[in-house]
Formats: structure tokens, C-alpha cells, sequence
């Protein structure tokens, strides 16, 4: 077993889904005209383009494909809704977001803070649930934009996006409301005109598209400026020749990611909480770092007490098995997540918590196998710690209690 | 012949070549991990990527890889490039620019005039070769940035980098200098250190690596704040998970590219050079609009006089032919091309000038074929022409000076 891969880190990113490639082949080989020239050798590449908005526009559930722009990845569609939307929009100089967002909102939220922005970071309780009262009360007339995240990439919590779009525009109408929703396409249905939102981003190679393409919501009503400023493409909201492969494989992933929806919510769900209570269960001090909050089927962070997360990776990649610790786009630094540290999770959990992050290509035998090893692999580390004592007390405690997992 | 493609817009975009697609292929399938995660799965993706940046380092001849970054387009390249060098030094408010960039600089440029810099738009001859002169009066100790591009998109016309290099370091050492290099890549060799720029942008498709990837060489001595604000990625320059496949693919094109630049100074030019004799000597008035300027060896902009550029695009077109007027990141617009127009191109020929640009993969005899069916396509449109008293007293006039072309 220890010979295949056990792939457990699908938020960070997927691998591409077979028919997603086998669209995108012809682009790569005989279609490689640019959509902007005029001649008949064109139509192909520019219909597809046309055809992958279509399906991206269902995708969200929008109105119009006018509604949809085609970026180069998540961090691009968040970074051009918030500049975007902030800069056709100067006299307002009140922004919110919370203290969990993914780095390409929160440190564009950061920079705009040093350019003289109020900024508010919303805070989220110990399961990583949004505080909406706290958020309900920071909205003023001065607010130009809400950013709050569709799910947690650590946690997988999901906000309830409905409910927040009716406290901002109750509160001010005018406010703008962006969500990140990069960690849910492929995992829940979106639907941008029930939810109310008006600027939506997502990025392909969190649910099968490669790595390199994503794609923006706008609503109608709603103006930006662009990011990437040139020639005329995506009706001047993004310049740059377009990525004809990466875009049809994008509109093949929507309409792949939609048809999986169900089997994501059963079968994906399914051997995600296979593999969280057989964890669970079988590892002492395991605690699951979102409690009993909404989350997202394929996620589960689990925090290991007083060892370091670094090291069960370490061991689980000898193993042949894929996991992560805090998101792969913060991976390199020390500091513990700022997504734990923010639900303050408790300092002897919060270095050891791990991500697993299922996807549809993912085997009950695969689950079953790291149920099996990872009992040992967390005994080995602890083993190890300089916490013996404090391990000791908890398992006399526990055993006390009367609980079977050692 | 009519149904094979003569793809004569290389300008526009190049197809993929196979070596580069066959390297980027493994990184669609296998090598999916996200190169930021710490497992060993990630290693060979990781490692892709530090090998791609080594390959373009030696492209561009710069000091080091950490000088190199990846982007999604050309356009980002510029855009970073700018912005990025103006957003570290706020202080001063100059900025200078020819009239005949591409529009992901021109735009940029306009919008900053717009927020208040003072901006110097440089003119270029009826060759299309920039004024030095004028550029060397306009900058002044307040000059934070001088964009010039390397060569012309429409006409092909090389500017004198390194000269341009010298007058503005000469005038003003602090000045950074940014040379937008998407039209040389692959076609002339490039060398950051000898022509001695600070920032230089290149776009991948445009020397048969994919749409959707590019590279911005940064010297050492120049900062830029991101334009894509996030994770860690690209030394925290350029945020999003990395593309990985068409990183890999741009690393590939460029080591091609580099392999391929005799055949194209010797090659693709004397193709070029067919092409445009045989034009020039069997249509008459048909222009060189560059007349003797230095271009890269695969452009030809040539002026029919008294017709539509479209309506010959057209025709060639259903010829199967591709060919293309102004270029393709402005077509649509009905105004004729900026470039033409700064370089005073005559009013009778502006509306019809045609860029063909070759590439290695055109072959004698579609050469031989353009050659033999355009001078019909031109008559043919000149017969339906509103000004055939003009194209009238032209013959006369030609057959008067003993000219065999009619």
C-alpha cells in the first residue's frame, strides 16, 4: 500500500478530472487561434470561450453569462472584486472582512488598511462560526464592501452566505458584497441569485480544471474596474489574450463539479466522517477543531494534543499519504494558522491540527488504510514529545473515564 | 489548397509546439500536488517549476533565478511591471511612454494620467522608429518610469534597447526602465544584462508556449509590490497557485525558442522576406509601411492603398488564410491602428495595411501560395472600391514610370 498515493489534500488543490483534459486537448493542438482575431479560424476557439461562459454562468446560477469574467485564479477574481469594487467607488472608506479569509483577501484587506481604509475583521467563535451579530453591528453608511469567505479552506466551515447578505443589505444597501467561494464550488450548490451576493470568485483547480484558471460573478448592478488593464477582452474587465484551453476546461469541471454534487453530499461525506470518527476513535486527544458546525462534506481538521502537525505530515508522506496543516498558500511558516488562532483552539492542539481534504476520487479502501495507520504514526510522535508528563496525566484521566481509545 | 490553414499571424499567437506541450502533459496527469505543500508528492512539481525558472533565466540572460517571476499573460507582466515599480516610489510623478505600445501598457498609462501623473507620450517616424531625441528631453529628475517595448506588435520595428537604455540612466540613473519583450521572444536573441533594463516582460503564446502564461524579469536592484496580493507564491511577488503545467511549457518554449533563433534570423526572414518582395513587386501600391527600419525577422506591414484592411481579411480568409490588421487585442474597433497613425501612415493606405507574421512552422510553399492568389484578391476588391478614379490616374502613373506591377 505504501507504494500509491493517498491524496487527503484536495483544498489545497485536485487533480484534473480525465474529461476536463480531453476537452481542453484540441486547444493545445489543431484550435490555437486567438478568439479576437476576425477570420473563420477564430470561431472555434471564440465560440468555445462563449460556450465555457455559458456553463460557468450555470455553474453559479447567474442571469446573464454577461455576468461572468474568466480570471487567471482565485487570488485574481478576490483581488479584482475587492480593488474592483473599491475603486469605482472612492468616497467610502469603510471595508469588512473576517479574521479568517484566505490570504488573497485578507492581505489585500491588510494593504488598503496602510492606504487609510477602516478596516473590520469579524470574528468567528471556537467551532470557526461567523459572529453575525458583530458583523450585523460594524456595517455603516460609509461601508463599500463586505468580503466574507463561502466556506473555510482549513475548517471547511461553511458561513451561511443567505443570511449574511440579508444583515449587509439591511443595514446599508449600497454596501457590496464579495465571497470568496473557492472552497465550496464542486463540494455544495451556488446559487448567486438566491444567496444575494454580488460579486462571486471561484477557482478551477480547487474542484478538477487545472491549477491557473478561475472565474468572477459581477452582478449587473454592480461596476468594477479592472485588474489587468490592455486590450478588450472580457469586456474590458480583464486584459490579455484568453486562456482557451484553461477556460473550456473550466466549463467542462462546472458542468462536472454540478453533476457530482449529490455524490459529494453522500459518498464524499460519507468516508469523510468514516475517516473522522475512526480517527476519532481511535487516537486519544484527538479533537475535531469545528465541533458540530456546518461544514463543507470533504473537510476535516483534526487537532493532534501536544505534538507538531509538521511531523505527522511528515511521517503520513513516508506512508505515501497526503494531508496538510494550515493552507498550502501559508505553508512555510512557523506561526500556527491564523484560522485556529482565531477560533482559539487551544494552544496544545492548535500546532498539531491537521487538514484532510477529500475528493470524488477518493476509495473507502484509501480511508480505511489511514484509519489503520495513523493510530501508530501519532503514537511514534508522541513518543517524542517533550510533553510526557502532561500525556501521561491525560491517559490516566481518560482511563479513569473509562475511554477505550489510548 | 483551400482547405489547408496558412496561419500568417504568428503576432497574434503562435500555435504549441509538441515538445512543449509533451513536457507539460505529465503535470496534467500524474504530477497534480500543489508545489507549496510539504509532502514528498509535491517535490517533482516544486522541482518543475524551480527548473522552468532556471530555463527563462537563461532566456532572458539575467544575474539570477530569483530575478524571474511567473505570470498569467504578457498583459500581467506589464501591469506588474508598472504598477508595481510606481506603487515603491510614490514620490515622483513622471512617467514616459511611446505612442505605439500595445494597450497593457498604453492603457495603464492613461489611466495614471487620469490619477494625476504627469505623463510623456514619445512619437516614432513614418519607419515607426522612436524619437530618441524627444525621449531624451522628456526625462527629468521626477521621472519614475520609462516603458518602452522592444519591438512593435504591428510592424515588427526593433527599438534600440540598450541605446534607449543608456540615454535614460545617462539622464536620470534612478529611473527604472521597463521593456515590454513580447514581440522578441523567440524571434531576436534578448540579453537584460548587456541591454541593461530593469523590468521585462514576456508572453508565453506568442513563441508557442500556451495562452495563459507569462514571465516579468525584475533585476535585483529594482522592488515591485505585487499586483495580485495573497500567498507566499513567486517570493510573495505574484500570489495564486502556481500553473504549474504551463509553467513547465514556458520553461520548455523558451530552451526551443533560444535553439530555434538562427533558423528564424535566417529562415523565417528569408520566407518573410518572399513574402514581401513578391507582394510588393506583383500589386501595385502596395507600401512597406516600415520602410527600411530594423524589424524582427518574421513581421511584414504592408498598406493597400484605397481599400478595407477587413474586407482583404476577408477574402484571405475564406482562402484559408490568416493574416490579420492592427492587432488582434484591439480588433473590433473600427478606428485604424494607433501605431499606423503615429507613424503618419498616408490616409489612402492606413485602412488598408495588412500584418503577416510568420513563425518557424510556415513552410516555401505557403509562402508561394499567399504570393500567387493575393494580387487577385487585391484587384478584385479595388474593382468594387468607391475611389477608382484615384486607383485609375495611379496606374497611369505607374505605367508611365515603366513599373511592370499593375
Amino acid at each position: 500500500m505504501t507504494n500509491k498515493l493517498i491524496y487527503l489534500d484536495n483544498n489545497a488543490t485536485t487533480q484534473v478530472d480525465e474529461k476536463v483534459l480531453n476537452s481542453m486537448m484540441p486547444f493545445f493542438k489543431s484550435e490555437y487561434a486567438n478568439p479576437s482575431s476576425m477570420y473563420d479560424f477564430a470561431k472555434t476557439s471564440s465560440k468555445a470561450i462563449a460556450d465555457a461562459r455559458v456553463k460557468v454562468k450555470e455553474f453559479f446560477n447567474a442571469e446573464s453569462e454577461r455576468e461572468i469574467l474568466f480570471t487567471s485564479c482565485g487570488s485574481e477574481s478576490a483581488n479584482t472584486a475587492i480593488k474592483g469594487v473599491l475603486e469605482t467607488n472612492k468616497d467610502k472608506r469603510h471595508i469588512i472582512t473576517s479574521k479568517v479569509e484566505h490570504p488573497c483577501v485578507l492581505n489585500v484587506y491588510k494593504k488598503l488598511e496602510k492606504q487609510g481604509y477602516k478596516v473590520d475583521y469579524i470574528g468567528v467563535n471556537y467551532n470557526g462560526e461567523l459572529d453575525l451579530e458583530q458583523l450585523s453591528e460594524a456595517i455603516t453608511d460609509d461601508t463599500a464592501l463586505v468580503s466574507i469567505m463561502y466556506a473555510n479552506n482549513e475548517t471547511g466551515v461553511i458561513n451561511p452566505i443567505s443570511k449574511i447578505a440579508e444583515i449587509i443589505k439591511s443595514k446599508n444597501p449600497q454596501t457590496k458584497f464579495f465571497v470568496d467561494a473557492v472552497q465550496v464550488a464542486g463540494k455544495i450548490p451556488i446559487d448567486v441569485q438566491t444567496c444575494g451576493v454580488d460579486l462571486m470568485g471561484i477557482s478551477g483547480h480547487k474542484f478538477h480544471a487545472p491549477k491557473g484558471v478561475g472565474a468572477l460573478y459581477v452582478n449587473s448592478k454592480t461596476i468594477i474596474s479592472p485588474l489587468i488593464i490592455g486590450g478588450h477582452q472580457e469586456r474590458g474587465k480583464r486584459a490579455g489574450t484568453e486562456n482557451v484551453p484553461y477556460i473550456v476546461g473550466l466549463g467542462t469541471a462546472c458542468e462536472e463539479a454540478q453533476s457530482f454534487l449529490k455524490y459529494e453530499a453522500s459518498e464524499v461525506k460519507r468516508l469523510r466522517d468514516k475517516l473522522e470518527s475512526g480517527i476519532l476513535k481511535n487516537i486519544f486527544n484527538a479533537r475535531l477543531n469545528t465541533g458540530l458546525a456546518n461544514r463543507v462534506p470533504n473537510t476535516s481538521n483534526i487537532g493532534f494534543e501536544y505534538i507538531e502537525g509538521e511531523l505527522i505530515l511528515l511521517h503520513l508522506s513516508d506512508l505515501g499519504i497526503c494531508a496538510s496543516s494550515g493552507s498550502a498558500c501559508t505553508s512555510g511558516s512557523l506561526e500556527p494558522s491564523h484560522v485556529l488562532r482565531a477560533m482559539n483552539v487551544p494552544f496544545t492542539a492548535i500546532h498539531g491540527s491537521i487538514r484532510f481534504s477529500l475528493s470524488r476520487f477518493n476509495t473507502e479502501s484509501e480511508i480505511d488504510y489511514v484509519i489503520d495507520v495513523l493510530p501508530g504514526v501519532i503514537e511514534k510522535i508522541r513518543n517524542l514529545s517533550p510533553y510526557q508528563d502532561e500525556l501521561e496525566a491525560l491517559r490516566t484521566q481518560k482511563a479513569a473515564a473509562g475511554c477505550s481509545c489510548m
